[in-house]
């Protein structure tokens, strides 16, 4: 037997894992981030179970190469995931952590779909 | 409060999920085929919380193109792959279903540390 | 020597296979492929020698799958590039020909600097 | 026109902006970079007009993360090409220069197909 919130946790976990592969590598500006964080927010919302995504790109770690532009890098991206499941949620981050991109779960619910009165 | 089982699901998406957009569009022909399931095999087995992974690349799936190769594509992707937690183990699956590469969770499950008597 | 034509060439190369391996799998609609096409846009015109670049997503080839979304794909992709080294110009094309995703020249023109009377 | 060494530096740049955004975040250690070496030159080589191929990934860019391992980066491989177009031939190279990933020509030459008398 597999519940809901365990679903709901694999879902938010392929979701952050694919993300981070997709786009590590984007070249990007200060001036075009906002464009890339919409693209990405855009393309995860579509997936099956994803109820909202935040995607936030660090402007202090754009530091322009020798050509003036930067590229997405795990420790650029701070996001975070809701995921639902039959009535169970998660909930679900992308953070930088003591120089590693870390993906955590910050919660996991399952809501009673029945009022008890 | 997030149960190991889980957190080993959550680990499972996130490899899932990660492996599928790192790799779908590598050169590959049946004669490299091998070499690339190794890669992947080895490139996932080295993250946190992998206990095991297989991977198979489904050779009808490769039909060479006018230059003689194919392309990893999600469909071509058979993966399992367990994940540990504390006691707690998930076993998850990316195979082709209908047409889709469907990501699922085949079992969790927990196991009790201490024999009781 | 390598000429400028020669230089505008590889880094007409170097723009196309990179596009094509960074985008390829992203999730997209009908409804988010105008957003996919900009940061594509955007993520391009930022980079070393690239002077015009245009991408269009062919929406017939965007078959929602059973989960109501698609995904980039080689064959999808129309791209036209200019690029410039010195006063050489490289055009080129990612365009689908016959199943295949084709990448070629279109052509490679040297301006004269100098106005001769 | 475009010329052969035109089109045999095309697909030098195709195949390196490929290969660079293919491979980067590839997760790797000391002990499988070897395999990824291996798989890198496996799927370069099989492509239109490669004639060879060699990478060599940086190990001393390899420090572990938190987990023990690392992954691949745009400074860490060391490339060289060669391809061929008619009787053309382009070599070139992705080498970390002032800590940017650089892709170049190293050379163009055409070969004279007869030596008849």
């Amino acid at each position: 037997m597999i519940s809901d919130r365990e679903q709901a946790a694999f879902e938010a976990g392929i979701k952050l894992g694919a993300l981070y592969h997709q786009w590590v590598g984007t070249p990007l500006s200060r001036v075009s981030a906002a464009s890339v964080e919409a693209a990405i927010e855009k393309a995860v919302i579509l997936q099956p179970c994803v109820e909202k995504v935040s995607v936030r790109l660090n402007r202090n770690l754009m530091t322009p190469n020798r050509f003036g532009y930067s590229e997405v890098s795990g420790l650029m991206l701070d996001v975070e995931i809701v995921t639902r499941v039959g009535f169970a949620y998660c909930r679900a981050q992308l953070v930088a952590s003591d120089g590693y991109p870390l993906m955590r779960i910050v919660e996991c619910n399952e809501i009673s779909p029945v009022s008890d009165h």
